[in-house]
């Protein structure tokens, strides 16, 4: 059994859970047999967008097929 | 006046805060005085559990008694 | 063109997004051209306030006036 | 000449040289150019199987073709 | 469901393999419920002992009863 | 032989090494067999004492009876 | 919207600019919508090259299709 | 004698070299006594700029008049 | 409640303590409010002076005012 | 009693074990008193050499005479 | 002008500073043109001494002659 | 084969390349094998030196010979 991790930033309008829900979400979209996410970073966006974007980075684990 | 560390690890299937709130329902619990809490990490278990486990860890601060 | 970073923590009693945003908030009623935010650490205080204290660490990045 | 890294988590129940080369072992089944490996965390599950699992991430960096 | 984590260092004559085999089976003698380990330093006594003393500081995570 | 690890955080209202003595006093007033300490990070609280109070967070290692 | 970050490390015999903008070509010629490089390290390699390769790791962060 | 630091960070469309150089020019048009500037990152804007944009975040520290 | 955070070194021809008390009294003479610091760096420069200069890079974390 | 530390690379075609253990011994055969090592990091070489070098960087602590 | 680096550790049965003292006496009688010292951990024995010994990881910075 | 790390620091005038350059070329006056350097800190002197001093801290590996 080996797994692969990838790293993406998901972000929302919202809050920091929907930010990381955000990414977990796309990266189930395109994988299969996601395992676990770890969150690396926090942050808000606010100069390019019209109020704030909650953003967070996470780690995300998934099995590789045999 | 000493003070003690203990590492503890919150889940909650809602959200972060949840999940670090069930870590201090814990401490509070079991220890008296307890002063801080410092967040660790922050994961979401996704492959063991229905849908999303949002996790916490926590290092909890509290005074010792003389 | 050159960015500044200051560090500010803000609190709240209900949420680790809403003690971000208040640290947001006070940086932008101060500073003109706040571009983004890193979140540096999260905890919670217990012992000195009446429930709990959420508090987040945040760097604020702002471009400094030519 | 540019080189890419991925992370992979290797897994055994014999010890942890076995797992950092199971994943070498899987990163060299797709990957052609392997040059190095770079150990990230060592660790062992417990709880989820027979008896103990060894585990290695590891970061495996490759050339890629031009 | 809350997890506590300890602190251990596992010694052996023959390995670091060994040395963090010490610790969990330690850690599994008096808890119940050890979910993972997690091996946070790894060394070598060598002026106190006899040959070589291998060292592993692991982390346990236990999940703690309602 | 293992050896446990757990941290304190010792007061003082003297100096840094007196903070830290704070901690080893209280740790060998409850364990026997502390074998060494590592200071993890020193700090000064002003607001809620009457001078100023210097604190050691010193992770204390013991050796564990067979 | 939603980025990924990977990991490339670029080469140059002339300097460490060369070598991050030789990742950075790299990243263009196969991805769109790259928004910023973050630079991890930065080496020479000198045993294996006739004189010094200049070398950088850089993490890539470019946003994912809808 | 008592230093402070502050952290900015300087761009350039040219090199890292120059992002620091303008760092340290703003420094040293609004402060005086500058002693010495630690680099803490590097990195490169791409989707905001015409071209690249390179980015030192440096730490400046310099010395406070009595 | 927002907290502000500054970097100091204190210096001092005696001992560490008496460094951070230099950069403490520092911000205590300028800054209203000072909560607590935290102690980042310790170290002494030889080259440039008499004897031996104590220094202590602290950060201070004092309470804006509404 | 004073105390110096050097780090060492070791190297070994079998194990992580064997590479610690060739620097250990390396550093035995030039160093009277040698007292501690710390693994610092384990990486494995592939491309330049004939099947997998294993590599341990390790400081090793070693008493000065007097 | 180029610099280089040695880690010492120096012991004291009564401070810190005496600990760090002790590894820059020494510095100062084999090496010339030493500039300054970094502290990068304290730590405290206890099972091997009669009290306490107070232990300082000290990094040297000396020029080096041309 | 067993490598040898030692850390250096080189200076210059120009930029942070030549100040890398300078480091490894007096490695390689004094050891023979040098593999590879790490860079481990960029930074720049200003108050003691007549414009800007580069300085770059260098980790050079090189092979021990048998």
């Amino acid at each position: 059994m080996v797994f692969k991790k990838i790293t993406l930033i998901g972000t929302s309008p919202d809050s920091f859970d929907a930010a990381a829900d955000d990414a977990i979400d796309r990266a189930e979209e395109t994988l299969q047999n996601v395992h676990w996410i770890e969150v690396d970073e926090l942050g808000v966006e606010v100069a390019s967008v019209d109020d704030r974007e909650y953003q967070a980075e996470v780690t995300v684990a998934f099995e590789l097929e045999e």
